[in-house]
């Protein structure tokens, strides 16, 4: 993890521009947790969302520790820098701050999302033996940064969960070091984390793995499908 | 249930106080009920909510019976003194009142809220035989009051229903005293009583339940996990 | 169907009062409306909605045929009399207006209404057969008219469906006769008829009955209940 | 494809005109994008839409690539000659645009809508192999354009999914002529086009297939159905 060897340290028209950018990253953010609250994705206080505004002296606006992500507001963020500690606050930063860092550090990435729904749930779970979950097939795939066709295939690994956050954001690292390709984590029976270049990307990898995490979870689903008689005034088909 | 000794009288300024009280809480839980009712918790009138609003004297105010939860209104709520007696309304406060009374003085809980989600029907429904639910493992469970770790084992006492409301209540207090840790029973097929220390918790509770709820619900459909030919294209996986 | 022997002779200040009447009926079948379409249960302009306004000389405001249920306005509502005739118009009533004229007569509906969701388009095929659905032991029933427990039985009788329309109201007048006590009935992969003496109670029979058929419908579905590998972190119980 | 020999020559107050109509086409579907990404019929910037604002010369007003359905402005749209090239604009058109042009030379539509929803997408799967899926007796189909009955036999046809669109817009034109009566295909994994005369129609279509696909695929599901014991409470029916 090696973000910035700048100083941070930070002159006074810097902080004025931090102070818009924080302004208008809220603003997003505020409006990103209104969607997620109405599909269920981060009930009970659970998620948390950052950005990066500023790469160099290194800013991270995050959400903080037991925020309704239903009804944020301004107050609702903290900055934190590259060590990880508050910019212009004596409040402590949650301790989830350490795997968004390292999602940051070792994907470049500009926006880290972290939602916490019933598909995510359920699945991270059935497959957390495996160690991970593949999809592939869905044309829903293209829509992640860089893919370019349904025929993809997608690794979402999946870690056990952890109360000790430093040791589970240790984790992290190795398992993004092996997964180079990935565009999101699970935490077993706790939720999905996602990135992206841009809050827009970030925001678009939420809405499709969401998309796609229910879709297989549907589809594991036992269906009468060998059963003639379940098709009646449904589906027979004779070509 | 000894929830005052105090005697219930009430100066001309603390009616003031009283009524400001009433017209803050009365938004939120309007607040609440609109949301509840978008999620489908509160569908035919179903559900009450209470809030303690002053503890000496005591007052509760709670909806009314048959008030549409989706559009309350400052007048679908009374305030009730410690013998559940309506105060400033000749108007029969409804027989729930009785189980809310109960929770507060069992449990010191500042707020009471009862939905009746598609969730909570069929789960009490579906583990009414062991007298509860235990839901462990999950790390939505750290969202309710006092849990640190999704390693824990919270046990949702279930109920049989009954129409005699103050035999129901009678039921609870013993039902709480064995279960002196949980955040919330269910009443068989019928719906879920949960509280909390404030109206942010209780509502929180409600989240964070009716969000297990379903995961747990989904859990137990039967999948095709150990058939092969149903993860094609879904979710095969090489490690 | 006898509504009225009195001649629909209509004086001019009657005429005002209509308008008055029709406008404000309008305003609440059009809120109705918009949250059925939210809620999936009038999709493709499928569905109709009715009121009585007037009793003498009968009136009963109802749906145009093919509007649209999400985005009703003042101009897609008819008033009808006795003989399911249009009044102050020359549009053809639709053809379903003679069932919601058999309800109110049989049964002396206020409000009549006719929706359309996946629920009860699955429960009407599964059921049919039989003739009907009977719901029993659910709190939620208590929020039918008339009824005080949730020990009740209620019979959803299941009509097939007939694009012969005055045949199949032809058939809903026995139906009717067979189940004097029935809230509602449905029609063969169809949807919901029900009805109450105010539209407030119509619209509380749709939610409760929508309700149902979901907790009915999700009871059906395989579970894994009786296989302790499916209880893993989920569900296991020792009381 | 032979959509019209006219010149596509345009005069000063013809595009007055077109720009009137570009701005209203737009608004039209600005509000069906919010309602559908409401819906989760479009996550992840997925679906297109499109609408013919003049059929001489030819003019097609569509999505562009990449746009986010649930936030849809002006700029978000395109304006196309018979050519599938721009008009008044350099921006290249989506590859879908050439699916779009097919179907409107095809079946004479005004607008073409494409969604990607759960149902849609594991349906597409489902019965990939039968080319295509019928569906038949449901009320619901009466809402499709030229469709008088329940008793009616929708054949919805399924196209192997194809990131080559000209490839796979030259399959759509021989599918729609094996099957003239369809008002929409699938591709598989991938999701639903259907369309209409009108908008309004093509909007109504939309709605009514993906209701159909929901009960399809809820129905295909393992019921208990035979078995007494999943009846206890719920619908146990005697007649």
């Amino acid at each position: 993890m090696n973000l910035s060897t700048q100083p941070s340290v930070i002159q006074a028209d810097e902080l004025v521009d931090a102070d818009s950018r924080l302004t208008e990253t809220a603003a997003q953010l505020i409006s990103f947790g209104q969607f997620c609250y109405q599909q269920g994705w981060v009930f009970g206080t659970s998620g948390n969302f950052s950005k990066v505004i500023s790469k160099e002296p290194f800013c991270l606006v995050i959400t903080k520790r037991g925020a309704h992500k239903g009804n944020l507001s301004v107050g609702d963020f903290l900055q934190i820098n590259q060590d990880g500690e508050a910019i212009q606050s004596k409040e402590q930063p949650s301790a989830e701050t350490g795997i968004h860092l390292t999602i940051i550090s070792e994907c470049g990435a500009g926006a880290v999302l972290h939602t916490h729904s019933i598909g995510s749930t359920l699945l991270s779970d059935w497959h957390a033996r495996s160690g991970g979950l593949a999809i592939h097939g869905y044309e829903m795939l293209k829509g992640l940064a860089g893919v370019a066709s349904h025929d993809h295939r997608e690794v979402v690994p999946i870690l056990e969960n952890d109360q000790d956050i430093p040791r589970l954001a240790a984790c992290v690292g190795p398992t993004l070091d092996r997964h180079p390709d990935a565009h999101a984590f699970l935490l077993r029976r706790h939720g999905l984390y996602t990135w992206g270049e841009t809050l827009a990307d970030a925001e678009r990898h939420v809405e499709i793995l969401e998309f796609l995490f229910e879709v297989v979870g549907r589809n594991s689903l036992d269906r009468g499908a060998a059963d003639p008689s379940r098709m009646q005034g449904g589906v027979a088909w004779r070509s």
